[in-house]
């Protein structure tokens, strides 16, 4: 996790104090379950709760740990001070760590996944906005990033709001992925504590209680859920991408949203650079480095290894903290965008005409000549704009063949933009269902 | 794609000639669409379903190719040798090179899908059957190796069950991410072709219209369906690994099936090699292997480049025909594994008893004993099973002590296997609902 | 391997011909060192090389295997056919399997890595000759997509010599990483057969005896080995990008070459993709995706398990097939790319003049103007030229205020491209040496 | 980076303060060599040294960062705070950020190396010293996790000497790789700056100039660098592998140390865990993550972007800080590991004597029995091993038939040890050349 690219909120679900909060969340309910079940008495289970609203001392339980070596005891122990030695002698038992650790983990991406369902939301409404107020908005299309035929601008902010919508759903099943707990004991077998204590710490922690576990809750669904955060990534480059080159001098069709204070705007204005979309293309990298990882974590040995752990300490935080952040930067990056539409527009017109060559060697065609002859036709008025700079429309209007084809009023319609954005209607309608 | 790998159906799959047959399809969908629209006739339609039995020349097709240079377009030529040159002048009308192209491949990724699909449930089949054979069947669980407390051999294949219809769930998620298709032109718009002909190809492939794309469609979609073949290999990974432990040579509690006439396997009885699932281990990274490219292939530049083709004309057919082998391989592995329960409860007393050392310090603080006391009673006496290799409850049963704590009947039941099996029932319910 | 991308010199030497080849020549070999040891007859050694001429019959060798199961048995049964049993009675004593197949795939890897090299130095004798050829050609540099400052077209070419220089050394100690053999048994131990034997086999073979081995030559070779071919695509990818970059229609500084007679170049002029460099850029994601198995084939078990087989079995054909095709591929596009030197001006004055704006602020600030009120002057005639389309230059040369801090002369100067240029030769030394 | 698994010294080298130290002299040193080439007064150039020994106050440069949005420039204006405002006006001219920010990651890269090979000699001397200590300590070999044949503990320890020797010397390659400085200007022309202050920083630094830059160093470089802590990382996997089965309960031929004191150790002596080498192959991932980005890092448009950077305030000090902490969590282990010879021998015989059924197979082959024959009385020996618990030789030596081609003598002799350790000495001497 790098500060500068890392936002509160998130980091906080990742700070000690949260996951010690959630230890005790843990503890706490999995002592209410047992002291329903007759297994502890109930005053030790309400005694736990005392301690509902300390912040625990991390400094303090880090030094018990020191001695311990052992992160669970030294918590246990620092609640014991809170709660009193005699009645928190009750707390964890029949429980191994890793029935507090993997499910305080669960709850930790459960609520990282929020936060990021949230700003792909947010993220949502921006490319929205954007859409329709570009919807007519015509720029050129590019294969290859070569001119090709005209589009507009609505329908490529539109192209990714679907598949940021997509994102959204493929985010909503990674949180469901790993909206597990488990409480089953040393090898998953609750030979030590009765499953009803895992139903009742998962119900109220907002978790489904895993079907079976093996004192640990299975790996595929954690690679599961970093393959999705991977693909989010991917798709943020693929935005980032298009920025970058809407920005770069010759295109400017775009630029990264400047605010008038920042130095060196004005003395070299060309000199804007779209460092904030070349940022997230990194950043989608650091948050796609977390899935072959995570699919390696899968196969543990037996019962379980800890390999995992380690590479989880590492990928839990960063590939999280990364992805709410660099959604959070696109959100800004979409919503400020500054478009050109006169720019796009000359774009279009660099090569006067030519863009539309495809269509008139269609029309001759359908207006009788042979593909071949019209193929010359095209040719040789094209050739013209290409070497010699000339207009193409001007030129099929002088040409003496093409006009027995086609009249002149036929030529001037192939140069109509409406032809090619005729069903942006229909696809705004496929894509926003409105 | 490696032969020795790979099973025919799924290889059929990715065949030229599959690829030509689905092109065709398309091509002769459209046109059918397009007689409905009246954009052509009718007659020219039904034409080029002549060619609808015909086994399309793959040689002839390259042939042409070598001089087009053009794939689509030989194919085009070559189907106008069938249907006739006049009467196949329609079709591909207003159609763009990638609207086949993109919608075969995805055709070809439904099929794979479903051959996938299959394969899980046959492999879910073959689990449940050795789950329930195997339910009470008491082993050792481990954690890091090491052992820990009993569980059975079916709770190891009913976890693996329940992994795997995690990931036939995957799969299908994976196959809906996939089952779109593109008939909309050179970059999307539909200038050229009514989106009522996409639709109607699309409704006769099994497919829903991509709602948006732009000559391609988009490649987020690929890059989640890799990634669900890379989580499932990893489960696959998962189940190789036990397997290899269980058959390494101080275990044994499992072997692959190896057939009576194999050579070598009886004059030296003890050298069978897990080769099946040390391949499978291979085969996951190989699986996996697809999931970076795909994620790289989504940020394709404006309304696309051609980068991601190569890539998938590489890992479309690879890692879809070796996820399918690796599938049949397990599930085969899994039906036959040879099974040695006996094996299994020498292993758990190979420390005669010392896994039963935590219950019973357990029991002692629990009937009063100060926890360091207690400790220092279990202490002593797993210390002479450890070293002069005695037994663990007849030292208990021997040790006055402990006898003033807990008695004989007492320190007998912490060594009851049903403690650690009671809830298998429970598990197996969660697990297969019944 | 996709044929499309493989060249038949590199796809020879994973032919099964070549491999049964190097197998034959491996236990020829070996016999020999075994009669000069006097461990087996001198007359069996040479009537093994009976079979030096003949063509093995890969059909008859996999019929054979059908039977057997075992590649290398089947090898040796047909190699007795050629032999005779008698005489052949004493090949491949002492030896196990992998003594043949990990020397094998260590000649052929050696093999390709020489194939590589040389492509290396095509493709470096490619770009010398361009730089050559556009030292002075003068470009606007860009960092961010964005122009900075004038730099030329040479030494892009020799930056991008630079960096492939460092590739052939890369690709120099990936041959050296593999290129050993080992014949040292079961677990390499050479319990039963000579080290004198593996020396002399390796010597035949152009390979050093592996100093230590376990049945297996350790993959960590081969996991440097793939390493490095990732690092020389991701140089290839970026070559591929800039040629990209070059050929997009609003910079149009280059294309790649586009034979007189390929269709469609005329009619619309404009529509020449960069495909050969896109393909390029996904040549390098299918090379590098070889990387991160080749790293977790490393850790086998014990003194070896097979799960790198099936691994290697495709990423050591497809990986240096792949890299051997894109490399010729690369080093035709450099060879043949056509340069447009006028649209490098053109493109370079696409803001009159406003790259110059930081040199001129600096002049005016070593003239003593505060750097305040340079930047204010500087600033109020960029602007004219960004928003009104003004020539920086001549608005210079207008403005009274810059007129007291810097002569006519001394604002020409500032324009004088030859300070730009002024050290690549010094450059050109540094990477030529000459 | 995660603090559990990081070292004061490394993460020293990514401190802010080590970055701007490194900034400082950079600095400084550029600013002599303007002085010697009378480009700016010898005493600005004298006066910067005033901030030698000043420790930087980060607080107060992110203060200034805050406000001008520039790391360099709030550096430069706290240096001129220490220097005085005039006396430092000359500081940093000519230059630009990235020769600063890329010449002291190099610096970083480079001392980082350093401590990578210091921890690599450390690491071998274990290995060297566990190796020789074992030398004959005689365990068996296995293949697939199968008991093969007889090899010794002494040999493990020397393959992995190889291994990592090998290692080593890709670590010293990486760091060449990477020893290299820029101070080029803004787009690598020198238009600014002397050649001459480069080469004169770069040798102060311990740098050598990098031949050809463009604003930055080529990442072609840390590509290649962060390759080879990927492959080191995945050799101290493949020890880890080693020990974590040898310590799996069935097995138990070494234990990570355990210190008396460590608490459970002797209530449940056969729960030690091997956490430190699961934790190595968890540490092995994560190194390894960072290879993909490095690579992708290489293709940056045109002159450069900064899509690098965020990639690389991660992965620079994460992929160290973790590899240097698992070499030295390695070696302690390896240093200690606690060997047990006595559970090789029974290991070694848990089929009492079948693990030299192919020595017997042989024997009695060469004494002239057919192959099919030496089969069948191997066999039936075996198999009253295999099944009835009985010891292979005493079998072997109450068979009549197999006396009749082999003496008892002959029979003792196949099960000696010493013909399978009888190259150990020549194999170490390849491997420590004494």
């Amino acid at each position: 996790m790098i500060p500068r690219y890392s936002r509160p909120e998130m980091v906080a679900i990742w700070s000690p104090e949260t996951k010690f909060r959630i230890w005790f969340e843990i503890e706490a309910h999995a002592c209410d379950a047992m002291a329903d079940l007759g297994v502890i008495p109930r005053e030790n289970a309400e005694a736990v709760w005392k301690a509902k609203d300390v912040e625990f001392d991390v400094a303090r339980i880090d030094e018990i740990e020191a001695v311990t070596k052992h992160d669970v005891i030294a918590f246990l122990t620092h609640l014991a001070e809170h709660v009193g030695s005699d009645e928190a002698r009750f707390v964890h038992q029949g429980m191994t760590s890793s029935d507090v650790l993997d499910t305080c983990f669960n709850v930790q991406l459960v609520r990282a996944s929020d936060i990021l369902i949230d700003d792909m939301k947010a993220l949502l409404a921006a490319l929205k906005r954007r859409a329709y107020e570009h919807k007519d908005t015509v720029r050129i299309g590019r294969s290859h990033g070569i001119h090709a035929e005209p589009t507009t601008m609505g329908l490529t902010f539109a192209r990714f709001y679907a598949e940021m919508d997509r994102n959204l759903n493929r985010l909503e099943k990674a949180r469901y992925e790993i909206a597990t707990g488990a409480i089953s004991g040393a090898v998953g077998t609750f030979a030590n504590i009765d499953p009803a204590v895992e139903e009742h710490v998962c119900k109220q922690l907002g978790l489904e209680p895993e079907p079976i576990s093996t004192q640990v809750i299975p790996r595929d669904r954690h690679a599961a859920f970093f393959a999705a955060l991977g693909v989010v990534a991917s798709s943020i480059e693929n935005i980032a991408i298009e920025i970058r080159h809407m920005q770069r001098t010759e295109v400017l069709e775009a630029e990264e949203f400047f605010s008038a204070g920042q130095k060196g705007s004005s003395a070299m204005p060309h000199k804007r650079n779209p460092v904030l979309s070349e940022n997230l293309t990194g950043l989608a990298r650091l948050v796609r480095m977390a899935v072959v990882p995570a699919m390696e974590n899968v196969a543990l040995w037996h019962e379980r290894d800890i390999s995992h752990s380690s590479v989880e300490r590492n990928i839990g935080p960063d590939a999280t903290i990364t992805l709410d952040f660099a959604l959070a930067r696109l959100t800004g990056l979409v919503d400020k965008l500054v478009i050109y539409p006169d720019n796009m527009l000359a774009n279009m017109h660099k090569f006067r005409g030519l863009v539309m060559s495809q269509r008139v060697l269609l029309a001759l065609t359908q207006a009788g000549v042979s593909r071949e002859d019209a193929y010359k036709l095209v040719q040789r008025n094209a050739m013209k704009v290409w070497e010699e700079g000339r207009d193409f429309k001007t030129e099929l209007l002088a040409d003496e063949d093409v006009l027995k084809a086609l009249s002149a009023a036929q030529i001037e319609e192939k140069f109509d933009l409406g032809y090619h954005t005729k069903h942006v209607d229909t696809i705004f309608k496929r894509v926003f269902g409105e």
